[in-house]
């Protein structure tokens, strides 16, 4: 394999022509930035764009290595971020191959890494918008991000992928703008969410409001609510890892003295590694933005954001327009069940798309799609480079 | 089937003639109260009493119909505490005949129905213990019931039972007083506590400690960490019950007004039957209560907690004393999963235990064994009534 993206700095794109974007759940924003990063070139007939969405808690930041650069591209950009969150799966050779492909992966709108979000200033006010700002949904993502592609002027990309929650992104853009993508790449994620998501999503955003900082969201100029969000990323963490993993990673912990509340104290390695997994997350993330994803994900419907009468409606849209369709599925996976994707691929049948199904199996649980390359890259790199 | 156990009252008993009770990870309380309600009538050789260990949130009131009296059997006794919660399973002709057999339930030392708990006063301050109340173990729970039966006068028990946490305790009872029980009952529980249940209570404890009025556990002179404890239970209730049935449940919800947080409101049933869980629990419960039964469940370790040396070296205590044991299975359990029964089963065997293995298919999840006596209800009374 040769050597991959190296360093890399954030951009930045004003998106909307001086227009306010509109959020579909109501309320605008006056000009707002999306951070993105690039890798690879774009050829002379833009055609070999891909389109990553990140999931949950990532970032424009997919590949090589990015220090930032002073407050660039935000405050929550510690260590933990500078190495991109798909590194392995992107450069020379890689599964999106940047001697062929320009890839471009961009900052949720409402995000905390350089997109305009509740943490930036209100141009109106000069303060950050806090609970002002709207309640963004999947569609207002896919839309922020096709306007960035409008500015780049890139028409129709080569592909569109997205894992976990990056991959609810993915459908609505290949359904909303169908005219505008060839092959699709969701990597374990669902078409609804389930009951369980819903619960610990519920969970996620109780321990948020309760934390005593948070205010409703006006916390920007005190103390954050650090507390809430790290039991938050608790909750979500156990989701995401494969419980033996945990096991297996927390043998390596050592129960610290600060593993203390005020009555509790934490007295094994499992307790002390999530409580250290929670609170590692919160210099790197703004609350705010938290609440807005989990309220995302929570309320995701693709029939209903994409406009459609039911899901062979939806996915008609890419029959029509030729889209191949590969979806992954991780066996042992507790965020997005194997289930969630075999029924992504009967209403994919359903309406007549071409679509390949590839079931890896890992002991790593959801967490298998940013740590093992290997399992993904050939059918990733046989398909991008079968459309060349 | 002929009625039930109709009205009946908590009784009080102080234990420990005298001496202090000394809890096994330190501390102790001055001759503390256990609360107990019993069923049927002691034969005159206090040969036909059955010990029947409650759940994480249950109390004594197991069966018939107590509407409380005054602050008795403590202020946390809200309507619904009225019904006992066995109610199916224990009166005449019922699991746990009351013609035959006198069922004593104790509420947990460090309870909050009328146990001396956390809220109780301290007779040295004249206020409630609060954080100063002892950490609760399984052996202390155990220990402290030995010394009612002892008050009551009875030697050998005719069989001890616990469904769920109660399960540990019975576990417990039976290896360190085998030499008082005849018949063991372990419903639906485990002899491990598992990575999951670590986590899942870590997240509990860290929803109340994260409550800004929790303080430590020093609360009682103000508003209780109502906030923190409606997220525990929220957190709970998921493994408790099978996700179908919260579905199921949730359609018979409305989302309410008052669904809404500081800057989230509640939109989808599901979320609301969660929150109104939470809620309800919290005028019935005591959160320092519920701490010390979240830490006796994560810390529970039946090897070390019977001072034995293994599994085999411990059951070996119930092979001497010719315990026959039956043991219930929920097929789909996701608070005490089948495995954990299955490996107590086999740890039985190895030590050379009378044992019977059932397993119920149920899609109730966990909380079957309270709903579904038919389940359980003939393989309890053969037992039982082949021992008289």
């Amino acid at each position: 394999m040769k050597n991959g993206i190296g360093e890399i700095q954030t951009q930045f794109q004003v998106i909307g022509n001086g227009e306010p974007f509109r959020f579909a759940a109501g309320g605008e924003i006056a000009a707002p930035t999306i951070s993105y990063e690039t890798y690879g070139s774009l050829n002379a007939e833009k055609s070999n764009a891909i389109l990553l969405f990140h999931a949950l808690s990532g970032s424009q930041h997919a590949a090589g290595y990015n220090p930032g650069d002073g407050d660039k591209p935000s405050p929550c950009w510690t260590e933990e971020c500078h190495t991109g969150w798909w590194d392995a799966f992107i450069g020379p050779g890689r599964a999106l191959d940047t001697d062929r492909f320009f890839v471009i992966c961009a900052n949720y709108l409402g995000g905390c890494y350089g997109s305009t979000g509740p943490a930036s200033p209100d141009p109106a006010t000069g303060k950050p918008y806090g609970p002002a700002f709207p309640h963004v949904g999947i569609r207002d993502v896919v839309r922020s991000q096709a306007m960035l592609l409008d500015a780049l002027g890139i028409g129709r990309l080569h592909a569109v992928i997205g894992p976990s929650t990056g991959g609810l992104a993915c459908l609505n853009f290949a359904t909303t703008f169908p005219e505008r993508v060839r092959f699709v790449v969701p990597v374990a994620t669902g078409i609804r969410t389930t009951v369980l998501n819903r619960i610990i999503l519920l969970e996620q955003i109780l321990a948020i409001e309760n934390d005593p900082h948070f205010r409703g969201g006006d916390y920007y100029d005190g103390p954050a609510p650090q507390l809430g969000l790290t039991l938050a990323r608790m909750i979500s963490h156990k989701c995401f890892v494969h419980l033996d993993a945990i096991e297996r990673r927390a043998r390596r912990d050592v129960v610290q003295p600060e593993d203390h509340f005020t009555w509790y104290s934490v007295a094994d390695q499992v307790e002390s590694y999530m409580l250290h997994q929670g609170k590692k997350f919160v210099s790197r993330f703004d609350a705010n933005t938290y609440l807005r994803i989990c309220e995302m994900w929570s309320r995701f419907d693709p029939v209903r954001e994409g406009d459609a009468e039911d899901l062979t409606d939806l996915f008609s849209r890419s029959a029509e327009h030729g889209h191949r369709y590969l979806v992954f599925s991780i066996d042992e996976d507790y965020c997005f069940y194997p289930e969630e994707q075999a029924a992504l691929v009967r209403a994919l049948k359903r309406a007549g798309v071409s679509a390949m199904h590839i079931t890896v199996h890992s002991d790593k649980g959801h967490d298998s799609f940013l740590l093992e390359p290997e399992l993904y890259t050939p059918h990733i790199d046989h398909l991008l480079k079968s459309g060349l």
